[in-house]
């Protein structure tokens, strides 16, 4: 009766290691173009969009665009057959790589690495332990060897031991620091400002807008809402487990070392059960990570929406698909077209990126 | 890595086990006195309640009252140095016995036990195995000999199995037929009025109400948005696993017999962390199951409210607390005072109950 899937969760550490081989080896630079000409480094992520009179103004005049604007004028007119009661009106989305980018690698690998650098002074032992030696040496080989229980000890040690409320003061005091390694900007700046325009346009249209990620629910719901206006209760990601306890006399819950939930391809429908309640009628995503999140979005009847952001930026942003190593798109560039999904062409579809 | 709260469930399943021996006591009618003077067959729970000019028609001038409306009053005023910002005003709400009631047992429980008899004609190996042929045999030592164990398979038995869609219809099925077995009534007629103005005085002064239940998740959200105007996506409570599979070629989740998570006790402030994110401000309970749920609400800062609804009418309702087979109250009456926790009389602060 009491079991885990450890076989999904164990993909996921297996991707996750295979990401950190690659984020700390010496030429992760090359995988981004060189010139990111439109990312000013003063910028910051805003919700503050005008939808009356202008619906996605950073959105060209594009088939993409016109097939969100159709889809919203269908379920939002009263008299339309595709009428959806504004409170049916759910829209999920990913999170890496559809609202924020992902390049070189998920940006919580990026903390995750920093937290056990930051720690090692608390933990003089970890230089010669592995994995955390391997982390602090840029060790790549020793990194590999440690393996999947070598990368679930270092998301382990920095994302857990401690209460929620310090983890989330970690993470918030992070990305106010913190600079993406190629961009050098704040991370928050690296959202992308269409589908800022997008979470807005669809909540003036009486959608309530969820966040269904394979990140970790507590490292997103700090600067969710200020980012992208989406409240923490709308935030639905992988988690671990936690445990309510006093310390001190005051009551805390304190951050488990375990998986609580993996929510990732087919755990995605899952968790916005779980989490929702009710199956959305329209999601946004970029990988086949989100294959079962739009298939099971789509597959529900009356109108409904598929989006899949498609990096096809080399020069303002990333461009990649089928065989990367971080958002891989494949099954879902192959289904697409049959299944009625729409697919964001960023470089033509979108005329400002961050 | 992988373990789940064996101890917490179990004792969870022991009590629903205790529960279940005595809701199939034939002598079950004796705990609740005759005379249900208000109890109005055609009664419909109802959400449209006018709060502007009188807010809480259903509250006896009392100091329960005042103690809810002040506070209301504190965190909405912007002049006041407790004023709250309105996405914060988070309020959790328990369920059975706070919002509707929870004699002679769970109300959930007396739906497990009519699906078990219901699917007697696809089981007919039931009638001699146990705890199956106790149930339909009404053979109560048999059942208590089945132990944990038994009533476990009973559950399962009758929440597992099927899509999450038809366990929803069968919700909602037998909540359209099924009547209490003393009040004669619909199980959704039995909500408390008083509660259900509150739930909308609150929402009126910018407070997001969610339920925070032990009860089933998905045997609750099929109706609490029609009954208390709480949507499905912030109805929390206990959860069995699902699995996302095609059936048919379509996509559904199917509902396993495996326990996810528990929402009792110490398990509400962590499943008010998994689903919601935030600390509410204020709690509304009736038994110890709610207790932590109210000390981490009223443990935060600044202005917070803690209410524990105690059942003190034998007349109108049921009267029970500290040794009550359902919904005890016995740490809460004890320590409400020194934590500045409401306690609201039913007989007396409330002039209508459902």
């Amino acid at each position: 009766m009491y079991t885990v899937g450890r076989t999904r969760a164990g993909s996921l550490w297996l991707l996750l290691l295979l990401l950190a081989v690659v984020v700390l080896a010496p030429s992760c630079g090359g995988w981004r173009a060189e010139n990111a000409s439109t990312a000013e480094p003063g910028q910051e992520a805003s919700t503050d969009v005008v939808v009356e009179s202008s619906p996605l103004p950073s959105w060209a005049e594009s088939a993409s665009r016109d097939a969100v604007v159709d889809f919203v004028a269908r379920v939002t007119d009263p008299a339309s057959p595709d009428f959806v009661p504004e409170a049916e009106r759910i829209a999920t989305f990913d999170n890496d790589g559809t609202l924020w980018s992902e390049r070189p690698v998920y940006f919580q690998l990026l903390f995750a690495i920093d937290r056990v650098k930051a720690l090692t002074s608390e933990h003089p032992e970890w230089k010669d332990q592995q994995p955390f030696k391997a982390v602090l040496e840029g060790d790549m080989e020793a990194l590999a060897e440690a393996g999947e229980r070598g990368l679930l000890e270092l998301v382990m040690a920095s994302h857990a031991g401690m209460t929620t409320v310090e983890f989330e003061a970690i993470v918030e005091d992070w990305l106010s620091t913190a600079r993406h390694p190629e961009l050098d900007r704040p991370y928050t700046e690296l959202v992308f400002q269409p589908m800022l325009e997008l979470l807005e346009y669809l909540r003036f249209n009486g959608f309530k807008t969820f966040i269904v990620s394979g990140g970790g629910t507590e490292f997103m719901r700090p600067w969710t809402e200020a980012v992208y206006g989406v409240a923490p209760e709308q935030v639905v990601g992988s988690s671990i487990k936690v445990e309510y306890e006093a310390r001190d006399g005051e009551p805390v819950l304190v951050r488990l070392p375990e998986i609580d939930f993996i929510d990732d391809k087919a755990g995605k429908p899952v968790g916005i059960h779980k989490f929702i309640g009710r199956r959305p009628i329209a999601a946004f995503g970029n990988s086949d990570g989100d294959f079962q999140m739009l298939e099971w979005t789509t597959g529900g009847e009356g109108a409904r929406l598929g989006v899949l952001i498609h990096h096809t930026d080399a020069e303002r942003e990333w461009a990649y698909d089928r065989n990367s190593h971080v958002g891989s798109l494949s099954r879902g560039l192959d289904e697409a077209a049959e299944r009625g999904w729409v697919v964001v062409d960023m470089k033509n579809d979108w005329l400002t990126i961050y």
